[in-house]
């Protein structure tokens, strides 16, 4: 074991609270989205086991960038989390301005700070796996890489990015170097990835040296690298600088060129790894009952005989199931999804047509 | 045309206002039995349907028998009903009693009453048709037969029990006799009812002189009909006297033996007629949408997508169906059930369930 227990000087974690989670309608609202909702059965939500998940690595340096809708609810779920550790975005601008102010503000506070971002509603199996990789990933960003994980793909995904990896990263003990990153592929293109060996799917993990990250950033997008350092600097421009801040993913801004430029490591992570994308997703994270069903919710809400599939169970209403295959069921208080696994993909199309028909407060 | 429009004198109208109406959980429950819900989408209860049905033929002689645990929710919904023709059972004792004791109270009141005994849970399609066969029905009875309607079948029902139909009944404009009662038959037995053309559905539907019933049932039960001519005198007896009385049903106590004596007559009814046992049942009542759903409740309230069958809202909650074919969901605000249109017999099993596990509340 070369690794150590403790928490490691100057890690920073990083967490981007965001995202809809439409696809788990009527689970995940935009008031409400998915990383504020416990959907493992775990106790707590995907936000806090993201958080806890990293202690051991950060400790107490633990950074979460949200948006102003849904800092409440984070400061009530993370309640010891001290109040310049929660960085409020006025309005959502992607992921390149979230993480870009936390690195700018790290830098700040510490410049050796190494960060690494994780999303806040990501599912990890095994934590121990996890923070192996995460050590090596910050070993290899001390010296100047920016470090992304690819997990290891357990089916030709479409719904994921891929990193296509290379050779040895000099210096680390399993990094490779990242050659290229690649969109979400077709089903063609995705099955040769699986196939090749060489590709793994993008998760969106970075660790990086806060400095590396906006050198980078300033290489290809100034304006925007500069803005950052001095909303660090001046936190009160905030209201007035944000909303001219480039609308950007950190994958376009800063991974995809910095690759072509030899300047990305990828560690392979061999970690259960999940997104909860959808309730396919959801399903395969929860255990099957006797009867043959996933219970999410109140287990003695449930009723059913001769079903498979997903219920939700999240109104204090008794849900009863009778008869069916692979059907998922979502009560809440105000709504009540019905559906199948197959399905589950055109949820996001529900949200739509209830969003096009004037029922926004459902969504 | 030899019917008049007008009721008829010495016609009244017997309403017996019970059943659970399992197969219909959650929308019927002990406490809500099926007769006081809206279930064709009219605007009215199956049992305000009933009485509007029957008024054209007895104006305001409609007398109706309830449990004592629905009286109030009785009154509530017919508050025109005069207090004394209210008659309130303290417990079930099945139809014979009840529907001798309206029978009783009735002759006392007037010694030509020609009852007409209709279950307030049924849903009748062609109503002119409906007061067709009931006058003749009325006209038979005069002369001292136990006249009872019988539904042409339209499929080798399982669920209802046959009248075997055989000469015509003299002096009768299409009254026929009825040879015998049959029980519910098995799949095999209804076919060869169907094929035959002699049988006819036992919808329960009774015409009859109050003294012939009570007379008839003298014969056979002699204490019963003893008992209820003594409670139509002294009411105030019914809680001493209403839990000694004999369970048992009109079918088992009168009409059957009175078959076999040559003292029933059948008359041949084409009307649609559906008991609305189960969701199937209740489906084929309603209308389809352009969707391809069918809705009870608050259709604003439902959503669909690729879905056919029924959906019920009656929570005020926004149900969305996506990719189901023949979907049964039912929801009320303590109970969601989803099942199929397939195991909607099923149903009752459920409810038992329920009962079994502690949950009787729900039911």
């Amino acid at each position: 074991m070369t690794e150590s227990d403790e928490p490691m000087d100057h890690f920073w974690a990083v967490i981007p609270a965001g995202g809809a989670g439409t696809r788990l309608w009527p689970l995940s609202r935009r008031a409400s989205p998915k990383f504020l909702h416990d959907l493992t059965g775990s106790g707590r939500s995907l936000l806090q086991d993201t958080v806890t998940r990293l202690a051991p690595l950060a400790g107490e340096r633990v950074v979460v960038v949200t948006g102003v809708r849904h800092a409440e609810a984070v400061r009530g779920q993370l309640p010891d989390l001290p109040t310049d550790q929660l960085l409020v975005e006025p309005s959502p601008r992607d992921s390149m301005p979230a993480i870009g102010l936390a690195a700018a503000v790290l830098e700040a506070r510490d410049p050796d700070a190494v960060i690494g971002s994780f999303a806040a509603d990501h599912v990890i199996g095994d934590a121990e796996a996890f923070h192996d990789c995460v050590r090596d990933a910050v070993a290899a960003a001390q010296s100047g890489a920016l470090v992304t994980l690819g997990i290891t793909p357990t089916y030709p995904a479409t719904g994921f990015g891929y990193i296509k990896v290379g050779q040895p990263w000099p210096g680390s003990r399993r990094a490779r170097r990242a050659e290229r990153f690649v969109e979400k592929p077709d089903r063609d293109a995705a099955e040769s990835y699986l196939a090749s060996g060489d590709y793994r799917w993008n998760a969106g993990m970075f660790v990086v040296r806060a400095t590396t990250l906006l050198d980078l950033l300033a290489t290809w997008h100034p304006g925007l690298a500069e803005s950052l350092r001095q909303l660090a600097a001046e936190p009160a421009l905030i209201e007035q600088t944000w909303p001219s801040l480039t609308r950007i993913a950190i994958d376009h801004a800063v991974a995809e060129p910095a690759a072509d430029a030899g300047r990305v490591a990828v560690v392979p992570a061999d970690f259960p790894w999940d997104d909860v994308g959808d309730f396919a997703s959801l399903m395969s994270l929860l255990e099957v009952a006797p009867d043959g069903l996933r219970v999410l919710g109140s287990r003695e809400d449930v009723v059913s005989r001769d079903s498979t599939g997903l219920v939700a169970a999240h109104s204090g209403r008794t849900v009863v199931t009778l008869g069916l295959d692979d059907v998922v069921v979502v009560d809440t208080p105000d709504a009540v999804l019905v559906t199948t696994r197959e399905r589950v993909q055109d949820v996001k199309g529900i949200v739509q047509l209830l969003q096009e028909s004037g029922r926004e407060d459902l969504t």
